[in-house]
C-alpha cells in the first residue's frame, strides 16, 4: 500500500465546483433522455477501456484485491448502462395524463400532465468499501447523473488517487459525449464536504458508510434554512435465522455458507451476516470451526479499520455471556491483517446489553445466537431494527413454522432472502437495497438497481399548457412508446380523444 | 360562532391511542386491498350520511359557509373513494418481479419478488382552512389507510367539536367494516401533538399549516433517534404572470378572474394567488378596483386569524414604494369579518424588502407587481422559491416570449397552471399538490391525488422466497391483473416460464 497524498479542496475550489454545479444544472435537465444515455454510456466505455490502471491504483490504496477490484470495475459500468437502458425505457418518468374533462362533477376538470424533473445539484458521499461502485463513478452518480442533476462527490478518503483519477475519466467522457460543462465535479475533505451539504446550491445528498456518520449529515441536512432530501445508507446486522429442520437437513453446508459470507471481503460488505440464529444444541461448533479456520486472513481496506474491527471484536468477545466459538488472528506486524471471529451467545446475553452487542462490527467477525424456541426468534426479530437484510434457512415442511418469522421480517428490513446469503446485491429492477433506520436515512428508497433514479426526481404537473410548451413525453402522441398513465390506466400508447 | 371546547388529550389518553396504533398496526398491515377499499368506502358513505349536521358543527366553529362547507365534504368522501378506487387497481403496490436468471453474469440472479407495504402508525397534523378535506377525515388520513397504516390525527384547535364528531364517525365506520380495532384515533392538543411526533411507535407525519409550525415540527421530526419522514405542506405565494398581450386581448377578464381567485374562501387557500405580475402601464387599475369593491368582506376562519392577516396587511401596505390599489374594510364589530385588500408594487421594492414583502399573507390580500420586461419576470421567478403553484396568462402568439419563464417555474413550482387560476385543486391522478421548500418539505410528494399514497409505503424484496410466503400480488398468476413490471417490461398478465 503507497500512502497517496490529495490535498483537501479549498474554498475558492469548493466555490468553483458550486457555480459550475448551479450554472449547469438547467442545461442538464434538459438535455434529452437519449442524450444523457449516450453521456452515461460513454462513462462506462471509457472506465472500462482504464480499468487495468484504476485496479492498479486502488488495489495499493486500499490492499482489496485485484480480482475484486476487476468485478467491481464491471459492476459499476454496469450499473451506468442499466441507468442508460432505463432512459430509454422512459418510466422513471412517471408521466400521468388526465385529460380534460368538462362534465366533471362538482367541477369541470382541466387537462393535466404530469412528469418528473430533476431536483438539482446532488451532493454525494463516497464510501469507503466500495472504491468504484459505490464511489466516485458508483450508483449514487449514476443515478443521479440518469436523473438529470449535476453531481459533486466528496471523496472517500480512504482511496484518494483512486478517486482523482475516476473523476478525472468521468469528467473527461461526460463532457466529452455533450454533457455540460461543470455537471459532474469531485472534492476532497470533511471540510468541503460538510460546507457543500450546508450550500443552498445543493438540493439533494447521497451518502454510504457509518450509522455515525450519515447521521452527524443527516442532521446537518435537515438543519439548514432550506431542508434537504439526505439519502444515507449506513449500518445493518442483517440477521440470519436457521430452523431446526434446515440444521437437520444441511448442517454442514449452512455452516460453511455463513462462513463464506460474513468473512467475504474481509467482512467489510453492509449486507454481512453479523448475526446468526441457530437452535439450541445444533452441534455445528466443529463444522463452524472447521470453516473458520479455513478462511486464510485478509487484508482489509486500511490498518485504520482493522484496528477499529479488533476493538470491537474485542469488547464483544469479553462481555458476559458471550463464547468465543472460533477466532483466526492475522499477522501483528502485517498491517490491515485480520482473521475471522466467530463468537456464540443467547438471546437473555443479547438482551441484556443489547447496546453493547448490536453495534455492526465491520470486518470478519460474526455472532451466533442460540435459541430455545420461535418465540425468542420473533422476539430478537423484533428487537434487531431496521436492516438491509434477513435471511431465513428452513426446509419445505416448516413453511408455517417460520411464516411469523417472515412476516415480521418484513416490517424490519429491505430485503428478505431464503437459503441463501445476504452478501452479493443483485442491480435489478426488483432490488431493494435499503431499509428502516438505522440501515437508511430514508425507508421509502433504494441506493441500488433502477428505482434508486428516484430519490433525484419531483413531480411537476401541467395544467392546460399548450402542447408547444410541454416536454416531449407530455404530448398527446407517444411515438417512443414509453409507459404513462392515461386517464387512469397505464399505456403506451396515445392520448385519444382529446 | 359558538365557543366549543374539547380538553386536551392526556397523557394516558395518548399513551392508549399510541398502544392502539401500534398493536393493530400489522393487522391493518395484512388486510386485504378488497377490504381496505370496502373500509374507506364505509368511511365515506357514513360520512355523507352525516353531512348536515357535521356541516352545521363546521359552519358554527369556523364562519366558512354552508355551501363551501358541504362542497368540502362531498370533495373528502370523494378523496376517500379515489382512494379506495386506487386500492382496487393495486399499481401503488408497485410489484416488480425479475425471476431468477442463471445464466446471469458475473453471479446468476435470483428471484427477486418486490412490493410495496406500509411504512407503520402515521401522525397526521390537521389543518385549519379546511375542515374535512385536510383535516380528522382528510387526505392525510386516507392516503395513509389506503396504505394499511393506522392513523392518530392531532386535532385542529379551529374546529376541535368537528374534529371529535368526524372521528367518531370515521371511527365507528372504519371499525365496523372489520378494521382492526385501534387503527385509527384522535388527539388534541399541541402537547400531545409533539409528544406524539417523538414517540418512536410513530413512523411518518403528515402536516397542513403554517411555514412557521411545518418547520418546527420538521426538525423534531429530525432530531429524533430515530428520524422519520415529515410531509408537510406549508406556506406558497403561487406567482401569477400575465404577459403584455393577455392584458391587451382580456384585461377586464384577467383583472376579475383574479380578485375571484385571490379573494376565494376569503384568501385562504394554499393556492391563493399572492402576487400578479402585470406589465407597467397595464392600465386595469379601474378594473381591478371595481372587482375588488364588488366582492363583499367574508368571514375569515377566526377572528384571531383576521387579526394575524390584518397585521400582516397593514405592515406590507406601509412599506416605501407600496400603493394600495384597492381596500374594502370589514365591519370591525363584526368579529373574523375581512375586505379584500390589493396592493401594487415593483420587482426593486420586493427584491430589496425581500424578506418582509415575501412571507405569505394569509387572507384576502393580493399584491400586484408591475414589470418593465422579460428579463424582470425572469428574475421574480427565481427569487420566490417554492410554490404550490405559477401560473401564467399569454396569449397563443406569445409562446415563445414565455417558454424561459414557464421553464424557469418548472424548477420553482408544483404545479403551472395556464390561462387558469391555481385555486381549485383537482383530485386526480396526474394531481401535484407539492413543491419545493418552503411550499413543503418534500419536494418529492404530493398531499392531493392518488399518488398521495406513496408517502406511507416502502418497498421489500423477496429473494427466493417460497410462494406459499408471499403476498398473493407477488405470485406468478395475476387473476386481478394488476399492473406489475416482470422482466423489466409492464405488464397485467402472469409471470410465464418461471
Amino acid at each position: 500500500m503507497t500512502a497517496t497524498t490529495v490535498p483537501d479542496t479549498d474554498d475558492a475550489t469548493l466555490e468553483a465546483a458550486l457555480v459550475g454545479l448551479a450554472a449547469s444544472s438547467p442545461a442538464l435537465a434538459d438535455t434529452g433522455r437519449a442524450q444523457r444515455a449516450a453521456g452515461l454510456r460513454a462513462v462506462a466505455d471509457a472506465l472500462d477501456a482504464a480499468a487495468e490502471d484504476l485496479v492498479a491504483v486502488a488495489a495499493r490504496e486500499t490492499w482489496l484485491p485485484v480480482p475484486r477490484l476487476t468485478g467491481e470495475v464491471a459492476r459499476t459500468t454496469g450499473q451506468l448502462r442499466m441507468f442508460a437502458d432505463g432512459l430509454d425505457e422512459g418510466s422513471f418518468l412517471d408521466v400521468v395524463i388526465d385529460p380534460a374533462d368538462p362534465a366533471a362533477v362538482p367541477v369541470p376538470r382541466p387537462d393535466l400532465r404530469r412528469m418528473h424533473v430533476p431536483l438539482g445539484p446532488v451532493l454525494v458521499f463516497a464510501a469507503s468499501n466500495f472504491p468504484f461502485a459505490f464511489s466516485v463513478a458508483g450508483g449514487d452518480t449514476a443515478s443521479a447523473l440518469a436523473a438529470g442533476c449535476p453531481v459533486v462527490v466528496k471523496a472517500h478518503p480512504g482511496h484518494p488517487e483512486t478517486s482523482v483519477r475516476t473523476a478525472g475519466i468521468v469528467r473527461a467522457a461526460w463532457e466529452g459525449a455533450g454533457m455540460p460543462a461543470g455537471s459532474f465535479a469531485l472534492i476532497t475533505g470533511e471540510q468541503a464536504g460538510v460546507a457543500a451539504l450546508r450550500d443552498p446550491r445543493i438540493t439533494a445528498a447521497g451518502f454510504t458508510g457509518s450509522l455515525h456518520g450519515g447521521t452527524a449529515l443527516y442532521r446537518i441536512a435537515a438543519e439548514r434554512d432550506v431542508p434537504i432530501p439526505f439519502y444515507a445508507e449506513m449500518g445493518s446486522l442483517n440477521p440470519t435465522f436457521i430452523t431446526p429442520g434446515a440444521v437437520a437437513a444441511r448442517g454442514e453446508q449452512i455452516a460453511a455458507g455463513f462462513v463464506t459470507s460474513f468473512t467475504l471481503g474481509v467482512g467489510q460488505f453492509c449486507t454481512k451476516p453479523g448475526l446468526l440464529f441457530l437452535p439450541r444444541g445444533h452441534g455445528l461448533d466443529d463444522a463452524l470451526v472447521r470453516a473458520v479456520r479455513e478462511v486464510a486472513p485478509g487484508r482489509m481496506l486500511h490498518e485504520r479499520i482493522r484496528r477499529g474491527h479488533d476493538a470491537v471484536r474485542a469488547e464483544l468477545a469479553a462481555l458476559p455471556g458471550m463464547r468465543v466459538v472460533a477466532a483466526v488472528d492475522g499477522d501483528p506486524d502485517a498491517a490491515g491483517l485480520a482473521g475471522a471471529t466467530l463468537l456464540a451467545t443467547d438471546l437473555a446475553t443479547l438482551l441484556a446489553d443489547r447496546e453493547r452487542v448490536l453495534p455492526e462490527c465491520f470486518g470478519p467477525t460474526s455472532v451466533i445466537v442460540e435459541y430455545d424456541g420461535m418465540w425468542e426468534v420473533l422476539t430478537a426479530a423484533r428487537t434487531f431494527g431496521g436492516n438491509l437484510t434477513a435471511t431465513v434457512h428452513a426446509e419445505e415442511d416448516e413453511l408455517e413454522l417460520v411464516r411469523p418469522l417472515v412476516r415480521e421480517l418484513r416490517d424490519q428490513a429491505g430485503r428478505i432472502v431464503w437459503n441463501g446469503w445476504p452478501t452479493g446485491v443483485a442491480v435489478a429492477w426488483a432490488m431493494h437495497h435499503g431499509g428502516p433506520w438505522p440501515a437508511t436515512s430514508s425507508p421509502l428508497h433504494t441506493s441500488v438497481g433502477m428505482t434508486a433514479i428516484r430519490r433525484f426526481l419531483r413531480p411537476v404537473t401541467y395544467q392546460d399548457v399548450p402542447a408547444a410548451l410541454l416536454d416531449e413525453v407530455l404530448q398527446d402522441r407517444n411515438p417512443a412508446g414509453i409507459p404513462r398513465r392515461l386517464d387512469g390506466r397505464l399505456s403506451t400508447g396515445d392520448v385519444t380523444g382529446s
